[in-house]
């Protein structure tokens, strides 16, 4: 461990800033990228670590943190003026922690920002002990992501051989591994999508038995009956709104929908209504929200799991990459109009 | 048993007959009060049995079989021209059933008639054991509401000690019984009705802890606020709507809704649209549609333990009684009015 000692190097640190609260769509404007320096040395006795950011994360629910404090949903909301956080890949400069030390690589929260301080808290941050995958990697499939898809198909699903799963955003960083691991188990497998890109990769990429542009759909409802003429058992969403209306009808007895995200409402100030939700009680139909920190427990199954499929070639996996911190806020905010296609990531230094 | 044989009485059968496929709220005029004639023999081989209809249920339900085939839900639609049916207490007067026996009382489905031929089918007909109690509760608290209740509260709430339960429309055959079943259980439980009287009864009669008429409050959410300051751990769905929209909001982390009825939907050309299912994600929130008839399994076990609870007083019940079958339209159609206070029940006979 060293918490600083003689080495009192001050560096730049370049950090993307939420200028105000967000309302509607986040737009490039809304945030600042400014310079400051940082010195390469944490506090006597601090049990913290001092880290340099690899690799950034943009996911949707970020959009949450953005808001006022009382808008919020599942995290708490930033602070303007300071720099947003989010998931990244980061190697540990200094370290008064007694888990890491220098050299080590981590994922978790950081700063976006060239450099951060952060204190690990479990289920937050995680030494990264597998280095012969892709680092960027920890931000997406081996990542948050990866158990977000991973605990909400295996666990919340409850898929059984055979089944019809429906993934809506099914090229994102979530959607692209549910798809994967529901034909793994042996599902009838359905992605949408909003380009005929990211449907070519549902389809030739990813392994989907079928794929549509919701964008190009005049009924959603009929989209889907044509899809799935004998109905949906399990629908994995990530979109809500008008998507989840036309799930619900066609939904077979005893479905299940995992609710992970309902990325269209994020940035309305009004959702959608959903008018569809008798199907509920007609079908007996369970619909279950759920939050991959409350399965963290199982990340290290999850990675014994995943990495011998990846190096086998048995998952695909796409990332789409910004290069610099500098272009992170219109990669970010690319999320929220679908520009990404794969997961996207930020690189702010590849060591 | 006996098929006919030498009693080939020929008696009056008024029947309630459904005059076309009904659109919005039922009225009374979408009835007609037909008499015919029945002959009280079976045809030889017959494996039915001929029944005296002496309670029938007015049900919820039972407008999703008024409309058109396509626009039902769970349950088929009802023939115009003929009889509706619904669940009624029964005595069998003539049987080629080896289950049944001349004189035997039966609970289950049969035709809004004074007398019915019906095919007895596992976990729609269910022969009546106990009868020191009042033959209509097998209408209600001894039948499938009764049924419904408990399944739906302790099978699909998974309730556990101390936590806080929500019943809308809870003075009605199912809300009653969720709430004394909730109270037994230890948990803290608040029904909404729609009128004063029916707020008394849930306070003073049923032992709720607090109640409230959601027809008085102009902020349904408020007054959730109010009853539940630390939230909602476990809401029981009857009606849909507005409602499920403002519990959403004040729902716990963990939270469970069993989705058992959505009433104030079934009349409506285009359903309501809820507009905070993102507090799914947020939450964590399980909701979870169920129809009773996937829980008779367990029909005997809950009355073993729900008969005694009747003897010793342990559970009140109440009940609003029609006499006559003529009466039958005009309850049933107040049932989407919340006209009836307590379980409504049909008398068509009492022996």
């Amino acid at each position: 461990m060293s918490t600083g000692g003689d080495d009192r190097a001050t560096v730049r640190n370049k950090q993307v800033i939420l200028k105000d609260y967000v309302s509607g769509f986040p737009k490039e404007t809304d945030f600042d990228i400014t310079t400051s320096t940082v010195e390469l040395k944490l506090p006597e006795g601090s049990k913290s670590v001092l880290v340099k950011n690899l690799y950034l994360s943009c996911d949707p629910y970020m959009r949450s943190r953005m808001g006022k404090p009382a808008a919020s949903g599942l995290a708490q909301a930033y602070t303007p003026g300071k720099p947003i956080l989010g998931f990244g890949v980061s190697r540990v400069i200094k370290s008064g922690h007694p888990d890491y030390k220098e050299g080590d690589l981590m994922w978790g929260v950081v700063g976006w920002e060239e450099y951060s301080v952060v204190t690990p808290i479990p289920d937050m941050h995680f030494k990264i002990q597998n280095t012969d995958v892709p680092l960027s990697y920890y931000t997406g499939l081996l990542g948050m992501p990866g158990m977000t898809a991973y605990a909400g198909f295996y666990e919340v699903c409850s898929p059984k051989k055979g089944e019809t799963v429906y993934v809506s955003a099914a090229s994102g960083a979530v959607g692209q591994l549910v798809g994967q691991f529901a034909k793994m188990m042996g599902c009838y497998v359905v992605g949408s999508a909003g380009s005929k890109e990211k449907v070519d990769l549902l389809k030739n990429k990813f392994g989907f038995d079928d794929a549509f542009n919701y964008k190009e759909e005049q009924d959603l409802a009929a989209a889907l009956k044509r899809c799935f003429p004998k109905g949906i058992d399990i629908y994995f969403e990530n979109v809500g709104g008008k998507m989840l209306d036309a799930v619900l009808v066609n939904m077979n007895v005893h479905g299940r929908i995992a609710v992970c995200g309902m990325i269209s409402q994020y940035n309305l100030e009004n959702h959608e209504g959903v008018h569809n939700l008798s199907n509920i009680i007609y079908k007996r139909i369970r619909i279950q929200g759920f939050a991959v920190f409350d399965y963290y427990d199982k990340y290290s199954k999850f990675l014994e799991f995943v990495i011998p499929c990846i190096k086998e070639g048995k998952i695909a996996y796409v990332e789409d990459v910004a290069e610099g911190l500098e272009k992170g806020p219109e990669a970010l905010v690319g999320l929220f109009h679908g520009k990404n296609v794969g997961k996207q990531v930020v690189v702010v230094a590849r060591e």
